[in-house]
């Protein structure tokens, strides 16, 4: 039996309302072709699509846009050497492109924010599930804990803290993807009596400034930037063995990327 | 003689244009009052205000704002014991606080770049300054000597990085604060053919995962997160510096706050 782009897509789509403007579309390719596997990412970089190519897949699931904006205004970008390239080999290819980025965050609960927490073994810890971010109580471990605990479950090489390392750690807000703001933190950090932010990544002055003041006032609060990709890649790889067990005939792989970043 | 805020604040505006709408401006005391002295620093933590108040000084000058957005809307943070702490303690010591942003990114060039620039030693370097960077060519380096040279020359513990250790770096454009994102850094790249960025921070998916895909096709690119208060921290520097020579009555302090972050 045959399966177009448009089923795979139409399938994704099914589990939430349609959202409207959206992100998520057809972004290389047509809904008409027949699908012959399906890579999923965070990202489709340009190592992604060569090795989806070598995979004999035709369809990529990407989060975050292939051309490094959210929006992915193409517009002057044609010049740029790089983009060019890119563009270039996704025509040869002919791999389809699909953005899934909102209808996956807007799942109750977020899609995303759920496969960090079952990678991080934590769902028996859920107390609240927000649209933007989710509430767990785990048994208190102290920061420099939590830390090596979640390098070793997400297999991450390292993340920015801010915090005292005896810390104790058990109310913890759960923010991925770019949800560190003070918008979006503080008050939850003070209705939820919460110790400890993890988040994918946030402006430097906000959040962590603000935690940074709270460590000195004395109270008992910290805050981790995972990375944007670390903490947003289990719910793109949990989205990868939903559609395996919904197209049993198709090969699903998920890709994960290189660290995007080291430290010196 | 006296000096009062007021004249302080007269003072930093007259290197400008005034600059309408603005985050620059008294947030907290009177223009009226008597200096005693300034510290000049990255962002008025509760340590930077409590040290202010042991050093007898009743301005900080500072480039962020003290309650963690960049408008300051305080809508509502009042309720927040943190900040409601802070302001406190701000109100109690009788410390002025001026922001001193906009005007100084404003100036030609821009006063917190130069300071990163002259921080460096790379003024005998620059190509070009533009509003939101400056080009430089410096002597070649390889990519893993010029992050060593930046953290020796800025007293950094870490950075975060994109590309490869041997690439040869010559052609740089630097962005101090949050300057990171595509929008302003891709034409950069491409228009002045650039080898590496040095930014202060920007959004991971942006111009991080463009050097990512420029490296996997064989280019010479590189990105530095160098995070965004050691970016902004030199030209904060140099400010307490010309207040020193202006105001040669007053004791100036410029004050390093400790890492925000550590990495583990």
């Amino acid at each position: 039996m045959t399966i177009t782009i448009g089923q795979v897509m139409d399938r994704l789509l099914e589990q939430t309302p349609l959202i409207e403007p959206t992100v998520d579309s057809l972004r290389a390719g047509s809904a008409q072709k027949e699908v012959k596997g399906i890579v999923v990412v965070f990202m489709a970089t340009q190592a992604v699509i060569e090795r989806a190519a070598s995979l004999g897949a035709n369809l990529i699931i990407t989060h975050e846009g292939t051309f490094y904006r959210h929006q992915e205004n193409m517009q002057g970008a044609q010049d740029d050497p790089v983009i060019y390239e890119k563009y270039n080999l996704i025509d040869r290819s002919g791999i389809a492109i699909y953005r899934y980025h909102d209808h996956i965050h807007r799942s109750k609960p977020d899609g995303i924010t759920l496969g960090l927490i079952n990678a991080l073994g934590w769902s028996p810890y859920v107390e609240e599930h927000l649209p933007a971010a989710t509430i767990v109580q785990i048994p208190c471990m102290t920061l420099e804990r939590t830390v090596q605990y979640l390098k070793e479950k997400l297999q991450i090489a390292f993340v920015r803290v801010v915090g005292e390392r005896e810390m104790p750690c058990s109310r913890i807000g759960l923010l991925a993807g770019y949800r560190g703001g003070a918008a979006l933190v503080l008050p939850l950090l003070m209705d939820y009596n919460l110790d400890l932010i993890i988040a994918g990544e946030g402006p430097e002055w906000e959040t962590p400034e603000y935690v940074r003041d709270a460590v000195h006032q004395g109270r008992n609060k910290a805050f981790i930037a995972l990375g944007h990709a670390e903490s947003e890649e289990p719910g793109m790889k949990e989205l990868a063995e939903r559609l395996r067990e919904q197209f049993p005939a198709l090969p699903v792989h998920f890709i994960r990327e290189k660290p995007l970043f080291f430290v010196m």
